[in-house]
């Protein structure tokens, strides 16, 4: 199959238009005659692939009856209503993260990095069907699955042995969870995550909820593993809620301290959560990436996976309104998730994976504030979708899978 | 043109599957044959028409160049950014207010309450542009026109003037702003708008973004100001972000007051302000409406205008996700805001207005969470839109006029 092609007219970020080549699966303009498959993008804004660093493929509910949401107002509330809802409602990870996967890709959605559950009633099972998933789309999309002990670990017996069972199947990053408010014991809690990582040269990435000084602490304590261990650029922190909810000369600090390890935060910019101070913790060069977190589950009943209204959603809790800050938040959901999650060869320079989605707007902040759908996504050289909606052969096994 | 039609199979909020009739341009099941013009809503959820109440009709910029927000962060940066903008940019209040219409039109909105700047460089010419809009579409859509101090009213000579020429050429209801933080004067400017809307026997509906307890006073001069010209059910506050920053008992006590008075509140849920308390003023019995607020102007760069998408904002905002309260705010989107409106002849029973929206969803609580683009819409018997798409013969007219 022809891979390489001729992009006319495209605006890399919105800039001036160029003309984009993609040979052999890269961006790249020099050597050779011209790719003789070509499209005009009519101008449209070329960004590389969105990339959603945080999401649950195991949990969406997509494509299933729709689940009446009765559950209690605790994050405990939830956790337990989740566990009930993978006993009795047969979410199958394995074809739930497929429907996810394609649900997203006509966006644009070209890397995920997805929390996987793990616990002492499922076991792996879900690691395995996500990492089953993740083969059989692989040309489609990038996938890493975290080993999440979304319903604690330490007070769990078993589970951190699980955990580890499930980087040997091939899960690609430690997680951890809140590991004072659920796991009660925040320095047993990070030290065993910390040894799992290290003995399996894998980085982590912990969903951090715990409030105010509390939270503060935990960073602390994971700044301080990252520089024993030598991690810096591996631990990513998802959701960090303290960050805002500090003093400020406290809130400067901390975030010059992960910086300084180079620990990625990542945010979602959820509407009935602390905002976090995206300006500042740019200004002090931290990585900042984001995602979506739970798509139509027994968590959140909404989502759809678009990592550009989810850079809308940035803008929209942090007050921005300036077509810079929109520039910023499309930044965040590109280019931040992607250095967060550590991707090779991500952008459109010349050697760059040839990956890329063409969105229909005027200027970057225009595709922020209004999310055209009719976007054409390009993977290494390949169309996989035109005006918003995949291309139809190319699918046919993907959506067997799904 | 035949206005009379049978609608089989659709879910009024949600509920079992009936059979609707509308004669006449009103819902009524009794007397005659059924209607010859019947559709097959295929149960999806019948709504009567969703309730925007609050929107600034005059202010978009919907089909013209892309604005490239630059505006520094205070209200008053953007209010001056907003002037400036009307004189420099042509923004035509008449096709604007069209075009914005036409847009919300197929997601169902049949009833608008719009502010329309009236201030001393523009005069009346907003507010008459609307007013033409109004009659031009007053067979598709329900327009409110509120006459609003935008620029601030005392401290700019001319504008309660101008305001009572707006009241005389047709606007329905007086308008108001930041009695404190704007305009200066609390009393002055209350008593002032009191005054005009007693003279016209009009409603009145006014911006409060005072914060805290100084909005909370401005709350309490509203609440006398009521009581004293039995105005009740006829005052509505936008915003009132101080009732999501007081003290528990304050809090409750501001809005009993409130609803004592049947004074209405209308929130639109917005990320990055206060989150009023939905549950309390709902136990409390005070009506709340909402609304989109700005649709793409030199305020806002995004918002398309739909009720249901705004409900979900609400429940967002609020951290609500069980289907029980998703349903409040589509209530609070469509029978809050037609109460908070004053609008005759709402719902789906016999004899009331036969307006309607069919949306697929499977319960009212899908709806809101993933906002279903291909709905069904008829205003009086007569179908404007199908499938999320304006009929297009019936809408030549309208179409010339923006
Ligand atoms: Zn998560
Ligand atoms: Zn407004």
């Amino acid at each position: 199959m022809a891979r390489d092609i001729l992009i006319r007219n495209a605006r890399p970020l919105g800039g001036a238009p160029v003309d984009l080549v993609i040979r052999d699966g890269c961006f790249g303009t020099a050597g050779g005659a011209l790719p003789t498959q070509e499209i005009d993008a009519a101008g449209h804004i070329a960004l590389p692939g969105l990339v959603e660093a945080h999401t649950h493929l195991d949990k969406t509910l997509i494509g299933m009856d729709w689940f009446e949401n009765r559950v209690g107002p605790t994050r405990n509330h939830r956790i337990l209503a989740d566990r009930k809802a993978k006993r009795e409602l047969g979410i199958d990870a394995r074809r739930q993260s497929a429907r996810q996967i394609l649900q997203t890709l006509p966006f644009g959605v070209l890397a995920i990095r997805s929390h996987v559950d793990v616990d002492t009633e499922i076991g792996i099972a879900n690691i395995e069907g996500v990492l089953e998933t993740r083969e059989a789309l692989r040309d489609l999309v990038d996938v890493q699955v975290v080993a999440f002990p979304q319903s604690g670990m330490l007070p769990r017996e078993g589970t951190l042995d699980l955990m580890d069972a499930a980087m040997r199947a091939g899960a690609d990053i430690v997680g951890g969870i809140d590991p004072a408010t659920i796991d009660r014991d925040p320095v047993r809690h990070l030290d065993a995550i910390f040894a799992l990582a290290d003995r399996h040269g894998k980085p982590i990435d912990i969903h951090l909820h715990e409030l105010g000084e509390l939270g503060a602490f935990c960073l602390e304590l994971m700044i301080e593993r990252t520089r024993a261990l030598s991690m810096q650029g591996r631990v990513m922190v998802s959701h960090a809620y303290c960050l805002g909810m500090l003093e400020p000369s406290r809130q400067q600090g901390l975030i010059e301290a992960l910086a300084a390890e180079r620990i990625a935060v990542m945010t979602v910019g959820s509407p009935a959560a602390p905002a976090l101070p995206l300006c500042l913790m740019r200004q002090c060069g931290l990585t900042v990436a984001s995602g979506s977190d739970g798509i139509q589950n027994t968590w959140e009943p909404w989502g759809n996976g678009d990592m550009l209204e989810r850079a809308k959603y940035l803008a929209q809790r942090n007050g921005m309104t300036n077509d810079a800050d929109l520039a910023e938040t499309a930044r965040i959901c590109t280019f931040g998730g992607a250095e967060a999650m550590g991707l090779a060869g991500y952008g459109l320079s010349d050697g760059d994976a040839g990956d890329l989605v063409l969105v229909p707007a005027r200027t970057l902040a225009e595709a922020v504030a209004l999310t055209p759908q009719k976007r054409t996504v390009i993977r290494r050289g390949r169309i996989l979708g035109r005006d918003g909606v995949l291309v139809e052969d190319l699918f046919a096994d993907a959506k067997t899978h799904a």
